[in-house]
């Protein structure tokens, strides 16, 4: 197969920095499109999957899954895009295709495993998958998205995974008009998960530790804070919301909120990938039909639906731009929680 | 308020064993009708309440809501009862018939509180309500459920409770022809979900740590058993069921049987009610939006479709029939999950 090489950015081990590297990507195949990146959001997975967080990485490893930029090539038989198009590339380049998830639009629950736009099997050349820090990604037509074009581009970047992992949970549990929203946390996900539930009409309340978030939340469009830690302010949230999105990133405990969700109400975790410390308290859960659930990203064709409705509604996430040269320091912040709210690196620093 | 005299078992106290006594009940009011009680299954709650388990039991305590008799009164706007006819009393003997959980025929998540069978606020005369370890029972015509007449009546009772328990998740989490459905542990509950969900055409699998329970299950409808402390058993059924109803009765850890969830599947616990000591581990739930969630008993309405679909598929309990007398013992061997799979007291012994 033939192949050419780019400029990248990577780690050769998960106590390195990322630093630069050439990395190969294949010429188009014919379904293939080939974009020139002009941006990529940067993701706890990134700093995760660089750093070995949850094992499993294989290096060199070039991080980056929220892909926007413009087509440079395409494959004889593509269809749905032409060069010179804009395109977005979110966290999976690849599925089977044949299962039962995939033939319902569920390519994130692919039973075969979809393939990770990074540090996934890559099933065209050796080894695994590059991500989006990178000049250029080589992408089968099926999974790649249109990006509207009335959007900042650079603020749509994280809407291919903050924007698509918290409004899978939203649409799966049909979010509508008038239907009681809360977000629990205010970072990368919690801020797109406000935007995306107040843009389908939710009512939406913010849970957050910190005060000092509420003038952030109340201006994204949150119609309330609850500071989780005053018990009067969470009992006074009893029995309200009929969705929770839990975007909390670390272990916590979800008993407080369960009491707060309505009858047939669902908390989703979409920011934990681990095992929790506390138990569940069932009474809430059993005297309510409560749940707990958990989701990951979002189809193709629903990513496509959600930019579609940001088209549509103006919503993009909120960012502050880097060069690609400061992405260790970016990663350092962002276990600080020191962005608001998505890092988003410009890809013509790479060139230079 | 006109009441009369019945004869009951019940306890003075946490530490007391059950014993006759006498009790009051409401003279039928018109919406009221009477029952002679003629058969009273015997649940753990009826255990957990006597001997305060859950706190805020009320003495004297008289235990019992899986309730059939004959009618042998009946108030003049009654309307769907005549005396002489059969008649079943579940969990609940009211509701405040006003919120929206009400409104849905879902008094069993009644915001104002239902109005349980016993240990209830009784809204008629002063004090708690008093369950069906009793010589008759007054209860609102929309609390009654009306029985089949082609089922043997005392194994009829336990439908009330451990019936309806089991049907409404199967029901709410829309099991069918079909589905692949697991119950975890075989008592009184497990037992009546094992045959309900076959009733309902589903693939049956139950979950036992016990291999003696095997040939019970199969003989009981299911499909197969899984021994869940057998790895190789648990590995073989990795993403299999659309539901699991959990019956069992105290802690234990759930994540070994959130993998054996299909796409989308739900464990629902029905049997357990207090803290868990293990909390959850969240990829699997996030990895293939899979779902805790909690169920207690059924509405009126639902309970009702469950009794005639019951007469229509022949589905009844599988009981032993004790003296009233004997409930003490009875006890005890619950405890030691001595019982298949359900007590049912002879209410004619009370009579002697």
């Amino acid at each position: 197969m033939k192949t050419f090489n780019v400029k990248a950015y990577g780690t050769e081990s998960k106590d390195a920095d990322l630093k630069e590297m050439q990395i190969e990507r294949r010429e188009a195949t014919p379904k293939d499109i080939e974009i020139e990146i002009l941006y990529c959001g940067v993701c706890h997975s990134d700093l995760h999957t660089a750093r070995n967080d949850w094992g499993g990485t294989k290096y060199p490893s070039v991080p980056g899954h929220e892909i926007v930029g413009k087509i440079t090539k395409i494959g004889e038989e593509v269809t749905k895009f032409k060069v010179g198009d804009l395109a977005g590339v979110g966290c999976m380049v690849d599925s089977c295709k044949e299962c039962e998830s995939c033939a319902q639009d569920l390519e994130q629950y692919c039973m075969n495993g979809s393939t990770g736009t990074y540090n996934g099997i890559d099933k065209h050349l050796e080894g695994h998958t590059f991500g989006g820090y990178s000049e250029k990604v080589v992408v089968n037509e099926d999974f790649c998205l249109k990006i509207p074009e009335n959007l900042d581009l650079q603020a749509v970047a994280p809407l291919l995974c903050a924007g698509i992992t918290t409004w899978s949970p939203l649409k799966h549990w049909n979010v509508k008009e008038g239907s009681k929203v809360a977000v629990v946390g205010l970072g990368g996900l919690g801020h797109m998960a406000i935007k995306l539930a107040k843009g389908l009409g939710a009512e939406v309340t913010l849970f957050s530790r910190s005060p000092d978030k509420i003038q952030d939340a109340l201006d994204l469009g949150a119609d309330a804070v609850v500071i989780s830690n005053y018990e009067n302010e969470m009992e006074a949230v009893h029995g309200r919301f009929d969705l929770i999105i839990d975007t909390v990133p670390y272990d916590h405990d979800l008993n407080p909120y369960m009491s707060t969700l309505n009858i047939n109400g669902t908390l989703v975790l979409v920011g934990f990938i681990g095992k929790m410390d506390e138990g569940l308290f069932t009474p809430p859960m059993i005297l309510g039909r409560r749940s707990v659930a958990g989701s990951v990203i979002g189809g193709i064709k629903e990513t496509q639906e959600m930019l579609d409705f940001c088209g549509e509604h103006n919503i993009v996430s909120e960012i502050e731009m880097i060069k690609m040269q400061d992405i260790n320091a970016a990663y350092e912040r962002m276990l600080k929680s020191d962005v608001r709210y998505r890092f988003v690196i410009d890809m013509q620093s790479l060139k230079n």
